[in-house]
Order: C-alpha cells, then structure tokens, then sequence
C-alpha cells in the first residue's frame, strides 16, 4: 500500500484535539473522514504530534497508507474539498517509502506559544493567544527559561495524565522574544512530554511577571514535583510548527 | 464635554461594517453601546476611516464626548468589559483637545491587505485573507504598483457609490512583499476613495498573476474608468492598520 506523508494546518478550537474522543470531533477524524470520501476506503492515520483540544498546527505531520498510488497533488486537493468547512487543511502531500513513520522517524519537533500581552483583551486574535493583561518581562522570561533547556527530568512540567514510559527529555531551545504587545516563545525538542509546553509557559509567565526568580524556575525544575509548577498556560496560544526528519528537509 | 480619543481594534467578519446600517450591528453601534451602557448616557462616536463589512481593524481612531471627566484607563476598561463579547476592544484611550477631530484632523491613513497564496485553503486565517491559490509574482506586483504612487486621478479604482467631491487623490507608499505563503500590500494616503485599496489590489492581482503588464495597469489609471479595474478583491483581507495626527504620534 503507498504511503503518503501530509502536512496538516488546523485551528484546535472546534475539536476535541488531535485523537478520537467519545465527546465530539476529533482533528484525526476529519482528515480520516475526508481521505475515506474520496478514495472509497477507511483509512488510519498516524501523525507526528498528537495535540490537545484547543491547540493549533500550522505543521501537523502525518502518514497514511491508500489503496491505490494516487498523484499526491489530488490526495492534497481532494482531502481538502471533502474537508470543508471544517478548519483543517491539507498544505502538502507526497509519496514516502514504506520505512517513514510520521512520530517514530521524527527527530524534532517545534512549538511556539503565542501570548497577547497589553491590557485590552484579543479583538482579531481570539481563541488564538493567551491573553494576559498584566505586563510581563520578556527578557526575564528568556533568561529564566535558559533554565531549563538540556537533558532534564521534567516531571514537574508533565501532566499527571502523560504516559510516557520517562519523565527525561532533552530540550533544544526555549527562546523567549517580545514582538510589540506579542511574546512568542519558541520550544523544541526531539519530544515533549504531555503538557510540557504548557507548563513551561505557565511558569515562565509566572517570572515574566516578577513573581518568581531564575532561581524559583531552576528550584521548581529540581524538585521534579508537579506540584510546583507555574499555572497550566490555556491550550489557545500553543502552535505545532514544524517536526523535523532525518532525510527530509520539514 | 471632555473629549476621548480612543484606538479600536475589531474583527469585521461579523459586522455591517463601520456605519450604522439597518441590516445588523455596525461596529460603530457596538462601541456607542458599550460607552452608554457604562456612562448612562447616549454618545455618538466619529472614526478616522469608514471601514466597510469584513474590513478589519487593529488601529482605527475615533472620537467621543463624554459627559463628564472619566479617568482614560477607565473609559478604556469599562469600554471593554461592556463589548463583550463582540470581537472588539479599545486598545487605549486618552483625553483630546475638543480640537481633535478623528476624522477631519487624520493627515494618513495605512492599510494592509493580506493575500494566502498557496494551493490550500486557510485553515487558521479563515476571513482575515484574500486566498488566492494560484501563483502570485509579489516583485511584479510591486513593480506595477508604483504606477500608481502620486497624484492621480483614481476614477478607475472607486466605488460607484463613492462620495467624495474629487477622484484625485495622492497615493503615497503602495509595497507589496511576500513573507512566505503571505503576500502584504501596504497603501498609505492622506485618504482614500471608496473601494480604492481594494480596488488597487484585485489590479495588482493581475498583476501578479501575469495576466496584466505594468503598462497594462499604466493604462487603467489612465482610462479614469471603473470598467477598467480589475476584479475587487474581498473585503476579508483588508485592515485599517493606523492614522496619522500631526500632533499625536499615532
């Protein structure tokens, strides 16, 4: 069966997040669905990143397998007809050999969280930011979040819920950068823990706003306990961007 | 009566556009009602640029008089809490000369327009772009824009209804850049004629497209007839992005 590899953008807002749920539509549904209206067959698909209900992707990486060798153009333009209106969108599709798997062969992948910081709420920008009114530090925020950045045991920033088999992972980068009344911060890492980002941001917020100092963020990180972490940042300002792949340049 | 100058953002997907209409709620309307619901009192509110339905803003002027002296901070917040949850905000707000005049003391206006050129559709962006899925050549559009910088004779690219004494208008920055997927026209004007950036635009697309030379446009200047603009783009990818005041450095 050929395999194809796609890059998927959605807005998380309507969904129930990236993997089946009983309690309404999940973004893995309306792809399924929108491959099965076309090609005639129930399809399965595997992606790189699996996001909660309300995060965003403007780079979800996934892999199906069809019946039949389908130019990728038509896998790309004729899932995105039978996706409409749902806000899912197929950008790229190509044919990749048997051995890619959208999560195992992926080797980095990246988020940025997007935080409105001014003192008026979102007008344009709802259910897209975290919108926090109180002025905050970006610099602090950086330099505290270099904090954190290497090989770590993160439990402190993992959710209760998050079934991986170690709380360990190597984090790459977590740039913090203010542009006008916007901080983004930029995560990457071969792979997070469940809720990592969040929490992360959480706490970051937690020293951008003078309350905690580089030191209560190392402490926190040291005490690989949930319990002294930041407050969870909403699931609206966080973006998938890009998943990175040994032989292929996303 | 103190006067206000206020900065207001807003999403104009859901609204007749800035005026008051019969068929459904203006953002004019919305603001005026925020403002009466905390004041008490009926006000009527002037802005820098009449923006029509599904043109965005996240920098129009206006002007307020209030009945008595209210602390800025609290014409901003109190304005803010009451639209909820229209999807507008006041940015800021800060006491004016009875001088000030949002309209008749504006000495620039500057808008945007965003195009998402890409084969597929916006999934995140849905009503804030112009989605134009075939390839567009951002440096020719640009190169035929500044056919059109100066002071000209803007008949082939106003509005019927358009209500202005005079076409002539003066044209002072049309750029147009790509940043990746996104094409950016940015047109700045002492003011504009009805329909004119858009107008510009769907000419540009041509443009673009290749469908049009730069003498192609020369001429529809020229021609000073509607029926030589190219197709209006839509409304979607439209935003009042800032005013000028000789006195104020917004």
């Amino acid at each position: 069966m050929p395999r194809y590899k796609l890059v998927v953008e959605y807005d998380g807002t309507p969904f129930t997040g990236w993997q089946h749920q009983t309690n309404g539509l999940s973004v893995q549904q309306a792809v399924e669905d929108a491959i099965a209206r076309f090609t005639g067959a129930a399809v399965r698909i595997h992606c790189a990143g699996r996001t909660d209900s309300g995060v965003h992707a403007t780079h979800q990486v996934v892999h199906v397998d069809l019946d039949k060798d389908w130019r990728p153009d038509t896998v790309r333009d004729a899932t995105n007809a039978h996706l409409k209106p749902a806000p899912v969108a197929i950008l790229s599709a190509e044919a990749v050999p048997e051995t890619f798997h959208a999560r195992l062969s992926a080797v980095k992948r990246h988020y940025v969280y997007r935080i409105l910081n001014r003192r008026a709420p979102p007008a344009l920008e709802t259910n897209r930011v975290w919108h926090v009114a109180w002025k905050l530090d970006a610099d602090a925020m950086h330099e505290a979040a270099q904090t954190l950045i290497g090989r770590h045991d993160f439990t402190t920033f993992r959710a209760a819920e998050c079934q991986a088999n170690s709380p360990v992972r190597t984090l790459d980068r977590l740039d913090v950068e203010r542009i006008g009344d916007e901080i983004r911060i930029y995560a990457s890492a071969r792979s997070f823990l469940h809720h990592q980002v969040r929490s992360m941001t959480g706490t970051l917020e937690r020293a951008g706003a003078g309350r905690w100092s580089v030191e209560d963020v190392r402490a926190a990180l040291d005490a690989r306990d949930r319990r002294r972490c930041g407050p969870m940042a909403p699931s609206s300002g966080l973006y998938l961007i890009g998943v990175d792949y040994p032989d292929l340049s996303e």
